[in-house]
């Protein structure tokens, strides 16, 4: 008596009904509108999960709900229902009374795995940011942040903190991608400005397969310590200076060869950072390149999703940020006097890398 | 310079790419894991635009960002984003710069439809209910919810006001069912106990059909004004009446032909359920059934997905509330003196009905 049966079988035992109609699967129905009612569950079981530590305890054989229970100081009911909603959601499997982690899981959310990225929930689900959205209506009506203080890109604001430790294991694959791109690997002289520098990984990775590289680190004071303590922990600090402040005001030198702009420009409006842009150019060696990460949507501006909905982010959080397509991008970098742009996607990363020519 | 390319590429500009390696999609990525750290921004952009009645503009042929914003007295870059968003999700078509309404946002959120339910949201998505997902993490330590007062089943929570009065159009699918079910249509004498009433739309449509039916609403007071002030609208006043107070606490009354219990069970333990369902039992003629609507998973849990994921709502808002497989529904009633219980799934709805026989 658990097969689905058609709506003009309502009337008869289920046992009575011979398979469903095809048609009634076409008919518009409710169900994604109230998945989409309650998909801040989604968020709040994956955020559960990841305090309880319950990936990490799975992996580790600890596979029925008692097991995962006790190992995460929870409640028997709590867990069974928190580990059968992360299964229909696909973050583990259940065969009779046992959880497994699917492969995402066992890849990114076990903490035992050098891949490991459940912290950056702590950046990414901030009650500031939480909060944010609790006002989006709001933030429609005005077409920017009702955060205060300019929201996530006011001066000094402590979130770049968190995400200077957070998100780290975020951007390892991005970090290795722009340094094989950059082809770091054949050493020689490069010297690096990493602007908005947060916890450091790009501009350290290049160091780390360049001998020669010299890397300088922008950003506020409070998140440069955790730049500074990762340089550290990659035996890069000798190759490791830094600037404090904001992009926006402090001198940057000159003769970089490679002026690094990874998920920055999003924060601002384009006039903005044109004016920075001019500020990268000048600082630019001869035959130097501005190498940009960015979530880049498609000119529909719809595709692919994860660029394209990364502007609900910006719209949120920021007074004028968006996710900019590759041609706006082309434009503030020739207006700033940039001689060309390439632009290329990296599947299955959600994140573009932009290489602008001086 | 917009089609994706595949790992191996990196490093040439995208216009050399030859298609992506479809091993890359194969590989896990943190894509899901990121979609679902940042899955609350679903229920928050679906929250603005049923306040900025988004739909309803695109619905009346407000297709631009311009026309948009200017109907909602929004800014466009919000309304932009907004409908970007929604264009993603699938709720929204995009052609060029019109936007046009998806099929279930056709039927369900264009406020011009008789099938809108864009008021569910103030219900589902009520502050208190997502301020109870806040703790989830505390919730599943407890095994229960950590709002105060018992959550959404405390004596007299204005949360079921709120219910009675959004909640009614997303139920009319399934009414209409149950009545078809119990052939409300066929007329006859029949007498109706409409246990946790609410909007009262499960009893006013069995009234509706059956020019003899008789209908007793039970709810708190505060909501049975709500169901009244329906069955006025619906012209079968004279034949409804209340009993005011908890389910478990006032007297029912003998002699009903059917009693029904609809998204009511769920908020309780078995133990709590058969004791009621043993005055349900008391309460009915000869011949009489309880008619039960619930999410009902399978016996795996984790299947269908709408059925499985309810049983995180009861996690987050009330102290030992679930969804129940059809196994432990027939033996709560079987324990209360029910001879036998019949299952019915109606897709496309996500809820079942379980008919019992005294």
């Amino acid at each position: 008596m658990t097969q689905p049966i058609a709506p003009e079988f309502i009337g008869k035992p289920q046992a009575e009904a011979v398979g469903a109609a095809p048609a009634a699967a076409a008919m518009p129905t409710p169900a994604r509108i109230f998945q989409t009612f309650n998909a801040y569950q989604q968020t709040a079981a994956m955020q559960a999960a990841i305090e309880l530590d319950v990936f990490t305890a799975i992996g580790d054989r600890q596979t029925t709900t008692e097991q995962i229970a006790e190992r995460a100081g929870a409640a028997e009911r709590g867990i069974r229902i928190l580990c059968d909603y992360l299964t229909v959601m696909g973050f583990l499997t259940k065969n009779e009374s046992h959880y497994g982690l699917a492969p995402d899981a066992a890849m990114f959310l076990d903490r035992r795995s050098p891949a490991y990225m459940g912290s950056a929930a702590h950046f990414l689900d901030a009650p500031e940011m939480l909060k944010a959205f609790d006002g989006l209506t709001a933030a429609v009506r005005k077409g920017g942040t009702v955060m205060g203080d300019e929201g996530t890109v006011g001066i000094e604001n402590p979130i770049w903190v968190e995400f200077a430790r957070s998100m780290a294991p975020m951007m390892m694959m991005p970090a290795e991608a722009i340094s094989r791109m950059v082809e770091a690997g054949k050493g020689g002289k490069c010297r690096v400005l990493d602007i908005a520098a947060g916890h450091g990984l790009f501009g350290i990775n290049i160091a780390r397969h360049n001998p020669q590289a010299e890397i300088v680190a922008l950003d506020w004071a409070s998140v440069l310590e955790v730049a500074q303590e990762n340089a550290r922990k990659s035996g890069v600090e000798s190759r490791y200076s830094t600037i404090a402040g904001s992009a926006f005001e402090v001198e940057f030198g000159a003769g970089y060869d490679l002026v690094l702009l990874t998920n920055f420009l999003h924060h601002f409006d384009p006039p903005t950072n044109e004016g920075l842009l001019r500020k990268v150019h000048a600082a630019l060696a001869p035959g130097g390149r501005a190498v940009t990460l960015e979530f880049v949507p498609n000119d529909d501006r719809v595709t692919p999703p994860e660029a394209a909905t990364f502007s609900m982010i910006m719209l949120g959080s920021t007074p004028h940020g968006d996710a900019y397509t590759f041609a706006e991008l082309e434009r503030m970098f020739s207006h700033a006097g940039f001689a060309r742009s390439e632009h290329f996607r990296q599947p299955p990363l959600p994140e573009s890398v932009i290489i602008s020519y001086r």
